[in-house]
């Protein structure tokens, strides 16, 4: 176990490590703590849940959405849950996006904490503050940029992970390594992912170093007016297929990922397209795939990051180097035919 | 007109008191901006909305609920507002509430102003930052912390304002005098409301002092761990009260007022609790009422201000100067009686 303290704008995150879920009655008062968890993460770990307040969502994306929030907040009204209390979400990142939310309007805002059962809520989903729900097709349209007060690990938890999971979380340890680690990119293309699957302190390692490589970013543009946008590399699109297909979000960014390199060679002389395509490819993940290309447009163009008619859409220059530039709609829209 | 900058913990309000609607496209962009206001608020300024992208809403406490913030969400969507916009609200504690929590929350939180319409609204709903929306039959449920960028001060939207509205804002006039300003106070004993509807200049300095009033309150105490809790004197037991019966927040919150005063003769010594009810009436409002005392203690006993069984009470030393005492449930449920 590993304790970093991760300093933000306002406010700080305690990371625990590589440490255990039984550690978490150290960092929340389970009489004055509700646990939010799904269906699935209570089913395959009810140990955690013993002697804890706990309210199980239906698992899925699906339901991220603000009629599942207003259920949370009566079921909370009714266990009488005050200001003093926790929220703690166990789970992947639609859990963690649902209590950060929850905790941060509920009585105008309480403690909250995270304790990520899936690689990708580890490495990306629980990091940085962003919370909150999709309207309809369009994600994450309602939130908040809030800290929790703690993230625990518990690595065990991914022992129950099915496969698909795990090329979900390294999607965006791909991307990571796209925009800000050349070292790591050259690890990832020597390893698999049956590596780190097999090899514990491999994958530890690698966990926190795309924890503490997030937050790096997120340290030095909290609230998103510059290089934060550089972990939107892939989502642009990424975003606009995930609601329309049945796509996980990991396969989504991929497919973004291949576009934005390609684009990358076009507006920002970027040679290395091929290297990306083949690292997802290697991690299971789809790189081309045929869309609709109208509706990806309709999305696209009510992206939250949209200033008028253009996006900030996030290029490589190199791999481990990522630039944010504008592209009009009117170029997408021909890029993407 | 008079320019305030008022500076908070990470931001700061523009204040323009004493000034004009008009004023406003000199502090939002017409073409960048939604205005959320009212129907009754609509109906009696028509010539503030033209030009504007405006979202009315029906009036009342009663939609001050979730699914209005979801409707005025889909609104925004359609629109195709992004970042860059400035949502504004025109009209009484209602609107400003819903307008700031929806700023809050759409995209992660985007700019927002109020234009209060009404003397409550001027004197207190729309100062300190705290917005959100009801749940069931408890006030303010969910919400959230965050200052507007301006608040615009038009006096003349009080000229459309209803007799009980006035009344509704000289509770809080009041309530602000017993806190914190004894010479306040001793003015309001020598004036009426007619005074002050008669004389504008005589209006405009005490709007202007009770906003200041509440902003120092604010400013030493931004997320209410301590002195922003006087600002709760009346509104424990008011609130308690306001969705059980037909009451407006002004005259709920001076029974609670009245209800505060004589606990405060038990609990603090304090010796002028006809001075209070005797200020109370003269300007209209109900001091001593029969309401079911259960119903009530059930309502109280879910405050959001509770911690375990104890309710952190506003009390009174003397008049202009507050205290806050922890006072068990079982001993409000024996001052009830």
């Amino acid at each position: 176990m590993q304790h970093k303290k991760v300093r933000f704008h306002n406010s700080h995150v305690d990371y625990y490590f590589d440490s255990s879920a039984r550690k978490l009655k150290q960092l929340a008062d389970p009489r004055l703590s509700v646990i939010l968890t799904d269906e699935n993460v209570f089913a395959a770990h009810p140990k955690i849940f013993a002697n804890w307040n706990t309210i199980v969502l239906k698992a899925g994306e699906q339901f991220k959405v603000q009629d599942t929030v207003d259920a949370v907040i009566e079921q909370m009204l009714e266990m009488g849950v005050d200001r003093q209390y926790t929220l703690v979400g166990v789970g992947g990142g639609v859990i963690t996006d649902i209590a950060g939310y929850t905790a941060g309007i509920y009585k105008r805002g309480i403690r909250c904490g995270f304790v990520p059962s899936t690689l990708l809520a580890l490495v990306d989903a629980s990091i940085g503050g962003k919370n909150g729900v999709d309207v309809g097709a369009y994600k994450n349209m309602v939130g908040l940029i809030r800290q929790p007060a703690f993230i625990l690990h518990d690595l065990s938890l991914l022992n129950s992970l099915p496969e698909a999971e795990w090329v979900n979380g390294f999607a965006e340890i791909i991307k990571h390594a796209c925009i800000k680690d050349a070292g790591m990119f050259r690890q990832l293309e020597e390893k698999s992912t049956s590596s780190y699957r097999k090899q514990r302190k491999l994958l530890a390692a690698l966990v926190q170093k795309n924890v503490m490589l997030k937050n790096r970013v997120v340290q030095k543009d909290e609230f998103e007016t510059g290089e934060r946008r550089h972990l939107n590399f892939g989502h642009t699109l990424g975003h606009a297929l995930e609601n329309q297909y049945e796509l996980s979000h990991g396969q989504a960014i991929s497919i973004g990922m291949t576009f934005a390199s390609i684009l990358s060679g076009q507006l920002s002389n970027f040679k290395n397209a091929d290297r990306v395509v083949g690292l997802l490819e290697n991690y299971g993940l789809p790189t081309f795939a045929q869309f609709d290309r109208e509706k990806a447009m309709q999305v696209l163009s009510k992206d939250k990051k949209k200033e008028n008619d253009t996006i900030h859409f996030v290029l490589l220059e190199r791999i481990g180097k990522a630039v944010t530039k504008p592209v009009s709609i009117d170029h997408l829209s021909k890029a993407l035919s």
